[in-house]
């Protein structure tokens, strides 16, 4: 299963919805136009999740790795990357909160995301803040130093 | 491209590393076994974000609906579904916050999760305080009025 060739696997489809485009200091998320229906009422939130596709580490290789040093740093300790955001996992999804600065028909500038220049987007999801847990949030040491 | 039947069309594969059981109260995230390794140093987190597919609603009828009235409630304003977090959406990817209570082997022991028994997960990702905004969250009044 983890290398994805096995036809008899049953496996999801994903397709791309959009794509990033980063071009002097901006950054815009294009919708495809036959998508554009679905951004109805989303200038009334000021955030979004973004899930864009790792797609420069979508290789059978890549998605075997399991375990990596988070950040590419190797002082932090060995960790599964269920424990990270790491762009090598068995599906390179990537989840991210964007800001949006404005909506333009089909095109949404936000303020900044991690991915790179022609990324492929595959969902936006409007971000409420009750999603916010209300306990204590506890992370490891690696992650305490990273930011 | 809505349709996802043109086989000429660029798809991206995702396939289930897991999934969601509930039972007797108790709410389990099951990792397959070939995927447990990447379930290394997750115990240091307090939440997880999990990835999973809105398994009922993948057909491609439901994946061409881009607009829904908020929480099946038709009071709420006709939007798109890129401002919801509606299971019909044109790649049917579920988010959700989980705050873990237990990890032994490769079942996650949940407080809840928005999923149905059953549902294939498809990624893990621990949660960072620091993705939560600094500046004013703004929602429209039908995401107020929900919770």
């Amino acid at each position: 299963m983890v290398d994805g060739n096995d036809p008899g696997e049953i496996a999801f489809q994903v397709y791309p919805i959009g794509a990033v485009h980063k071009r002097d200091g901006e950054v815009r998320i294009e919708i495809y136009p036959e998508y554009a229906n679905a951004l109805l009422g989303l200038k009334q939130f000021s955030h979004i999740i973004v899930l864009y596709w790792f797609h420069e580490n979508d290789t059978p290789d890549q998605r075997r790795i399991l375990q990596v040093h988070p950040c590419g740093n190797e002082q932090n300790p060995l960790t599964g990357v269920f424990a990270t955001h790491a762009p090598v996992r068995p599906n390179p999804i990537a989840t991210t909160l964007c800001k949006i600065l404005s909506i333009d028909g089909n095109q949404i500038t936000v303020d900044d995301i991690d991915a790179y220049d022609g990324s492929p987007v595959i969902d936006i999801k409007s971000y409420f803040p009750h999603s916010i847990p209300k306990e204590e949030i506890r992370v490891p040491d690696w992650k305490k130093e990273d930011h």
